[in-house]
């Protein structure tokens, strides 16, 4: 087993079950019990623990701003940024495939395994272990949430700008799947009805794709700069 | 002030604060102080017990089996039967336009004040009361979970079905949007290269109008019956 007690400090967290957190830092390529559950249940608490922030914090804001500040946090640039913050990728086991690619320095494999140490976190210390990590690494994306402020997706925004123009609304086609399914590539394109170009996007997931493919449509067709991230 | 005594039974939580309770019933038709910051913050509840629930209930299912087992529980039919069971349409102030269109009795008002209910006891009673609440009155859906028999959505099973036959993948198309926002029906079209059929679904979401044609496309060409519920 790895020396995770230099990580164990960085996370401020004595794990009474040590395993978890060498579960959290499994990767599947490196075994069957790996990060996989543990995400899928610090997936639900890192949302439901930023969701209570926001709800007190910001007692007018509407459902909508919150639902998309909470969004504007809980995604993938933003884990990958904590995970690295960490030095998550050190302690990363990766399987033969991954380890040569350099899966420890992507984005997707870092924010999934900080979700994962977020479910091993909440499994050995409850949800104040989990809130006190979430709240402490989180702290600048928190501190910079503003109901006022926050943009609605490129998707969105490019509906309501042709609903506005009374014009008829995008069609989303996926053109293309590449890739094994841990790192599948999304081509989709995007069309207008009474606009001859198409756009196009491309991203990790359909979602993705198709935020970037109403970004550049958005630009072209009301002349904005556009963050699609 | 209504009556939430008879409420406040069935729900089995005296609360210190009732204001949250009438929030919680209060449908924006009725007011602006209404049920969605409170369905916001229940919705991540709901979804974090049910997932602790179901990763310690089975330790040998992987991520994939309890992710669509809790899609099989937090969905919006569930939701509606459980707000039925505890009589809540009688509790719900609804504005003039639902109130005579039946909005007391509409799935997805009961569902996202359900949600919202959810959020109020873990508000009054901390998580141990949202908790116990959801063990209750979801018990009979929590006790049919079972990773083995758990199926895939129409969507993934039409994919995996054109894939397993070496075909071209599904394109789905948003032909309709009628509606105002709160009571949207969309119509989608699936298109399959290669195949002639144009199928179509109807719901009121893309997502579910989208898993209808899927579930029809794949009754026609695997000849299955499948339930797009």
């Amino acid at each position: 087993m790895r020396d995770y007690r230099r990580l164990g400090r960085a996370i401020d967290h004595e794990f009474r079950n040590p395993g978890l957190l060498e579960e959290a830092l499994t990767h599947r390529s490196a075994g069957a019990k790996n990060y996989e559950r543990l995400e899928f249940l610090g997936d639900s608490v890192l949302e439901l623990v930023v969701s209570d922030h926001l709800y007190r914090r910001f007692p007018g804001a509407h459902e909508g701003q919150l639902t998309r500040i909470r969004a504007s946090i809980v995604r993938e640039p933003t884990l990958a940024r904590v995970a690295r913050s960490l030095s998550l990728g050190r302690f990363l086991k990766l399987g033969g495939g991954e380890l040569k690619s350099g899966g420890f320095d992507r984005d997707s494999i870092l924010s999934d395994a900080l979700e994962a140490v977020i479910g091993a976190l909440y499994l050995d210390g409850g949800m104040p272990a989990a809130d006190a990590f979430i709240k402490t690494h989180f702290a600048d994306e928190l501190a910079a949430a503003n109901p006022e402020r926050v943009r609605k997706d490129p998707k969105t925004r490019l509906q309501e700008y042709l609903q506005g123009q009374a014009r008829a609304l995008p069609e989303y086609e996926v053109d293309e799947i590449r890739g094994a399914s841990h790192e599948q590539r999304f081509r989709v394109s995007c069309r207008i009805p009474g606009v001859e170009t198409v756009f196009r996007g491309e991203g990790s997931s359909k979602r993705k794709a198709e935020q970037r493919a109403a970004a550049t449509a958005l630009e072209t067709l009301a002349n904005v700069a556009v963050d699609s991230t």
